[in-house]
């Protein structure tokens, strides 16, 4: 059995493994943006990730760590977002099957993607009911594994090495701060830093529209998010039983940003940086300007988390 | 005085010149288009160079081998693209005024972008000659030096070392490839590709659109561009004096691609390598996908020259 919280030595066991399938992601600096706001930025480019995101580090480690007989019989997950690209893609590096349930009002661009990588898909009603039956069905007919998009131990630490190599590149950061959404980013690069450095701080960035995660802090108990309405679609999700307990234990504090603000983070970083971010890996940044006195003079380490954005419906 | 031709003795020396200004670009590759057209390509990612160009880099060696003398007097260009912003901040760096000419229908980012670096801007009507006769009333006025966006010597000879570091970083190159508009980045390239490694091919790319460099070279006498009408707006010259010479004698073959070509290409760049690059920057790209039979199985260096874009007025 595995222990139910995720240590470096975790973390750095799951890079070993996965680090041949994943890229090694750049750190990017950008002078512009540093002037603008005295701030010195450190941005690990998990957008030019494998199928476009950090999800292909947590969902490869989970894929490599099956047995045999397990792998077989391949994985399942219900999502339509970056999740479901990133185990397709990973099974099929394994040469294992994966079955992706997935409402039938989804993107088109993320059915394709997903197909793309060869996975298997079943489509259901848009409700997290349906969702959920209709995994359980999947996973009855195939046997196949279900890999938790962000509450699962070695989804957790795969996502974890992110921040392992930003601080292997970088060990002199004063502040590390990545998005939350179930927290499987969160709680693996909360670990990974207060392991490597506890004088380095820890910031979770939420959108404002979706502040769940905020509210969960502070009050110390998971609250569900309740009609989240943000551009960041990749941080609809609540925390999870494994990754809550992480986040309230190793994260110095969750600050949120405003809808236009994200807009504005994100056209700064297209604009200024030259790459392409999803809304998602716009709030950090979006969070540094409204909470901009903790960060003035400092440098700070931001993981970007994707980059999976559709140009044909863009926010500017 | 200068030879009229650069050697590569004199980009090395503009290289150690101009190498604590600029940004070294980074190479990135990507798996999705290698397997997409078997081809490994190398992208030589001046989108991230500062100012957002190749620009930067002619400018700063022009500006830095100015004497104090001529340097306290400024410099002065008529451009409203990327070499104005170039020679904007490199004046900036030193210490010295520069004068911009500008065609008074400018897009308004330009012009902020240009004051943004400290020029002073002069504005004239939207014609060749309007420009040239304000631009000689500007020197007049100031006896600043006119430093030409790609008919001189020493720009060409920043130009080149682009393609000094790509080579540096990838020796193994089969073919590089840049575009071509007035030809100051293809000269350079083609000067440090061909002294180099004379067995590497060098392509050039040019929007058929807008194929004067083609039809030159063919033709072997300097062709004007007449009415081009290209999305790829930073090829629109012509080929100069000094530029045309050393592509005639060291670029083995111009290619062209059709307008949907490129913008097929700048979308595939954007959503598979999540960098966000302009439409001049698509061409080499685009050439290869209508020359497919040259580049298969390839070790293909392309320059992905600039990456300044208006998000308001995408192609897609």
């Amino acid at each position: 059995m595995n222990p139910v919280y995720p240590t470096l030595e975790n973390i750095k066991e799951a890079h070993t493994r996965i680090k041949s399938y994943i890229n090694r992601t750049p750190v990017l600096t950008s002078s512009a943006l540093n002037e603008m706001f005295g701030i010195d930025f450190y941005f690990k480019c998990e957008n030019f990730q494998k199928i476009g995101a950090f999800k292909y580090r947590g969902a490869t480690n989970a894929v490599r760590l099956l047995s045999d007989s397990e792998a077989e019989k391949g994985v399942a997950t219900h999502s339509s977002g970056n999740h479901a690209a990133a185990l397709s893609l990973a099974a099929q590096k394994r040469g294992i099957p994966a079955y992706i349930v997935m409402p039938k009002n989804a993107p088109e661009i993320k059915k394709i993607a997903v197909e793309g990588y060869g996975a298997k898909i079943t489509f259901c009603e848009p409700t997290l009911e349906a969702r959920e039956e209709t995994l359980e069905k999947v996973q009855k007919e195939t046997g196949a594994a279900f890999i938790h998009p962000y509450n699962n131990f070695n989804v957790i630490c795969g996502q974890g090495t992110a921040a392992l190599e930003l601080l292997e590149d970088y060990p002199f950061l004063d502040i590390v701060i990545a998005p939350v959404g179930g927290g499987g980013l969160l709680s693996g690069t909360a670990v990974t830093t207060k392991s490597v450095n506890p004088g380095i701080k820890v910031f979770a960035a939420e959108p404002l529209n979706a502040d769940d995660a905020y509210r969960s802090f502070k009050q110390g108990t998971i609250a569900p998010a309740v009609k989240p309405n943000t551009i960041a679609d990749g941080l609809l999700t609540s925390l999870g039983s494994i990754t809550f307990p992480i986040i309230q234990q190793h994260v110095d504090d969750i600050i949120t940003a405003k809808e236009e603000t994200i807009v504005r983070a994100m056209r700064l970083i297209w604009e200024r940086m030259k790459i392409i971010i999803e809304p998602s890996s716009a709030v950090p940044l979006a969070s540094v300007i409204e909470n901009i006195s903790l960060f003035k003079g400092k440098k700070v380490g931001i993981i970007l988390s994707g980059g999976n954005v559709d140009l044909n419906h863009l926010p500017f």
